[in-house]
């Protein structure tokens, strides 16, 4: 029996949050405030984040260490397990060697409780009572809630209305673990409101739910604005993915040669691939790959540009690629990666190389997705899928160039909130959309007369 | 820090299950030909199960080695990990300690596996192709269809109508692993034909579903029948789950006073008590608790009698306790749990005093729920959250005697099929239905007349 599964004791969860800046070749840009055009620092976001969460926003320093309380939570589903996909290999029919890291062990059943439990845990330290966030698909929203309940904090979602009503049990979850949600746009803040009276129907939009909540926690002393994805401190927190896989590969006795995550802000794949690049920068060869979806191809045809987070322009400018904030991607089910832009962090290690982009459509990641249920058995979540495809056709290149591989990709969370999109899938009724080129042409105007990255 | 999980690596899988026949003071009472009353022999069962399978049912050795191949698919989820419940003990202000086993963490999310794979194996082994069952709310069938898929085999699933309806997702996941589910009863069988002649509108009830299942299996060649539960075959797969606790236990510098599992058929709570029993019978003590629900109390008020496991008396008779095989509990959301019977394996060790039971109204149960997806993160299914009752109520008992104690459950499932549950718990419309004495007394009229236990 050749083994399957190579874990760590929760004594060996990392004790330090790596942090990329320290050893990235070119430093990212500032962000400049969204009104001014200057260059921000740490007070101009005093008034949504705690202290410590902004100067790990902009911290230099190369590991930061983890609160033990931190630590504490992180070991109810920490370290992860990292398997290597035997039977997934044989089905591919591939000579290489894939192995996975499984995050949708954590109780909401995917990475983001990485940095939502480090958030509710810095917030409740500086003495906020109460997060205030948005959410889509809802994995953000209940991780989230997850947090707020373990650390002692109240929270408050924002639930784009047309997920709230059509993914009801991503709001139960929400709602089990004490947190109050709304579907967005809502009666509670005057954003709300004034989009309902111009919009009655509108199903909403995660553009429009950021704006409530960062109104929420503008409005509240008690109250905090949280971000899952995309933020340089959001990013830090994922980490532990990625140092966990060194050790685990170690015991497999392997490196990979291409590490691969899916990205929608990034926070999953940055968290798997940030130790690796670490190593990358130091020398070792290593492919590292960014797999995003078609209809939303922000790293392989969008623009490397000064651009807003929301599209209510309430956020600074942040340099990174984006197709604009105004773009609205077509309604796939990889909901988690339906965003405009990238985290800077990444948009500037794709400018230096350190990283590539392919995307993919539907179909060809369902196919990846069925694959992978059909052999490892467990039920890849559609954002993770997306790896799944990457890790895949990465072997069969390698077959193709008669190489032997080794490939890693990170199975950010399962599918079990999902299963209405395999039932499309097993319907024919998934379609495959490409972003037109038009169409993002129309949607990249929304950045003219913006700032230029220097 | 405190450690939270006790792991084992996969070296440490169970090589062999535990054969409680071998060590019980009283042999369990030999199951009786439907038509004849006679004892039945190994040659009897040979249409519907392979023989393999078949000699398990009647073996007295006290271990039985698992083959490599089931233990190669085992390792996909298994040694499943073992939790020191902190938090729990917290919220409840208890001095006992809490542990529990996590079924959850297979693909299908349960225990069930654990013997679908075995069966699947057996079969395949001996020139089956094809498998049918029938599920109520689908933890069985998805399992079995998982397991199939792995092993390769065709798998044919008769779902319950109504929950066919109303749990679209367990179908989804179905059809994922590459079953056949149709709705029961349906047309594809005579008995089904029958049924809905009769009454068209039928929701369906399990006892249709099992007489469409063992019918298909009867007139093909090709097919077996597959149970989840009850059968003496089927608890034996699950002993891994025992055994694997005692090692865990160990590592934790622990034994526990109590063991804990929720009871339908039977087989997570024997899958756990098992290994723990046999240290019982060889002179440990400990308090082995079976938590039911009190709308299907069948091990605190049924009848220990010969009675049939379905309702259209087409299986042996067996010694069993029993509402009588009429008997159709009202629709609580632990669906699991709703069977009349339970497996004669326990019954007897209930009637030998190695085994007691307590009877829980879903209230109770889900608040039980509450507490513990709210401190330990999980979220448990509504089976399985009769287990966690019954632990924080022994802790509970344990405080007022001033005694700290040692408890450990079996969690054998999650909840991520079952949110419509909590959603109704959350809106007060949970029914605490206890079996009314009347309508027990007149189901229990359905066994009068058939032969008696000696």
């Amino acid at each position: 029996m050749e083994q399957t599964k190579f874990l760590l004791d929760e004594s060996q969860l990392p004790r330090r949050w790596y942090n990329i800046v320290a050893d990235m070749p070119n430093p990212p840009q500032s962000p400049l405030h969204p009104g001014t055009g200057e260059p921000i620092g740490p007070d101009d976001l005093a008034p949504l984040f705690p202290m410590a969460l902004i100067l790990q926003e902009v911290s230099e320093e190369a590991e930061i260490a983890i609160p033990d309380e931190i630590l504490d939570i992180y070991s109810l589903w920490r370290p992860t397990p990292l398997y290597r996909a035997h039977r997934l290999e044989q089905a591919a029919g591939t000579k290489s060697r894939i192995f996975y890291k499984y995050e949708g062990v954590s109780p909401p059943g995917s990475h983001k409780p990485n940095t939502a439990v480090a958030q509710a845990y810095y917030n409740k330290k500086e003495g906020r009572t109460r997060l205030s966030t948005e959410t889509g698909a809802g994995q953000w929203g209940s991780a989230l809630a997850f947090a707020c309940k373990l650390i002692g904090l109240e929270c408050k979602v924002y639930m784009v209305r047309i997920s709230y009503e059509q993914k009801p049990f991503r709001r139960s979850m929400i709602q089990l673990w004490g947190a109050e949600v709304v579907p967005s746009p809502s009666n509670d803040t005057e954003s709300g409101r004034a989009i309902l009276e111009e919009f009655p129907d509108t199903p909403g939009s995660l553009g429009m739910a950021i704006s409530e909540a960062v109104e929420d926690a503008a409005q509240r002393d008690d109250t905090s604005y949280s971000l899952g994805s995309v933020l340089n401190h959001v990013l830090l927190h994922q980490t532990v993915i990625g140092q966990e896989a060194i050790a685990q590969m170690e015991l497999a006795g392997a490196f990979p040669d291409v590490v691969i995550g899916c990205v929608g802000g990034g926070s999953n794949f940055a968290g798997l691939a940030f130790p690796f690049i670490r190593e990358k920068i130091a020398g070792r060869e290593i492919d590292v790959l960014a797999c995003e979806p078609a209809a939303c191809p922000t790293l392989t045809r969008g623009l490397f540009a000064y651009d807003f987070g929301d599209t209510s322009k309430l956020t600074p400018l942040v340099a990174m690629h984006t197709l604009g904030h105004d773009f609205v991607p077509a309604p796939i089910h990889a909901g988690g990666l339906r965003y405009h832009g990238v985290a800077p962090l990444i948009s500037q290690l794709v400018q230096d190389g350190l990283i590539r982009a392919e995307a993919y459509v539907q179909s060809e990641v369902f196919a990846a997705a069925m694959l992978f249920a059909n052999s490892e058995g467990i039920i890849p979540a559609p954002e993770s899928s997306h790896a799944i495809h990457g890790a895949l056709k990465a072997a069969r290149e390698a077959d193709e160039a008669g190489e032997q591989r080794t490939i890693l990709f990170n199975l950010s969370g399962h599918g079990h909130f999902d299963m209405t999109a395999y039932d499309n899938y097993f319907a024919g009724k998934l379609e495959d959309v490409a972003l037109d080129e038009e169409e993002m042409q129309r949607a990249l105007r929304a950045i003219e007369g913006l700032p230029t990255p220097a």
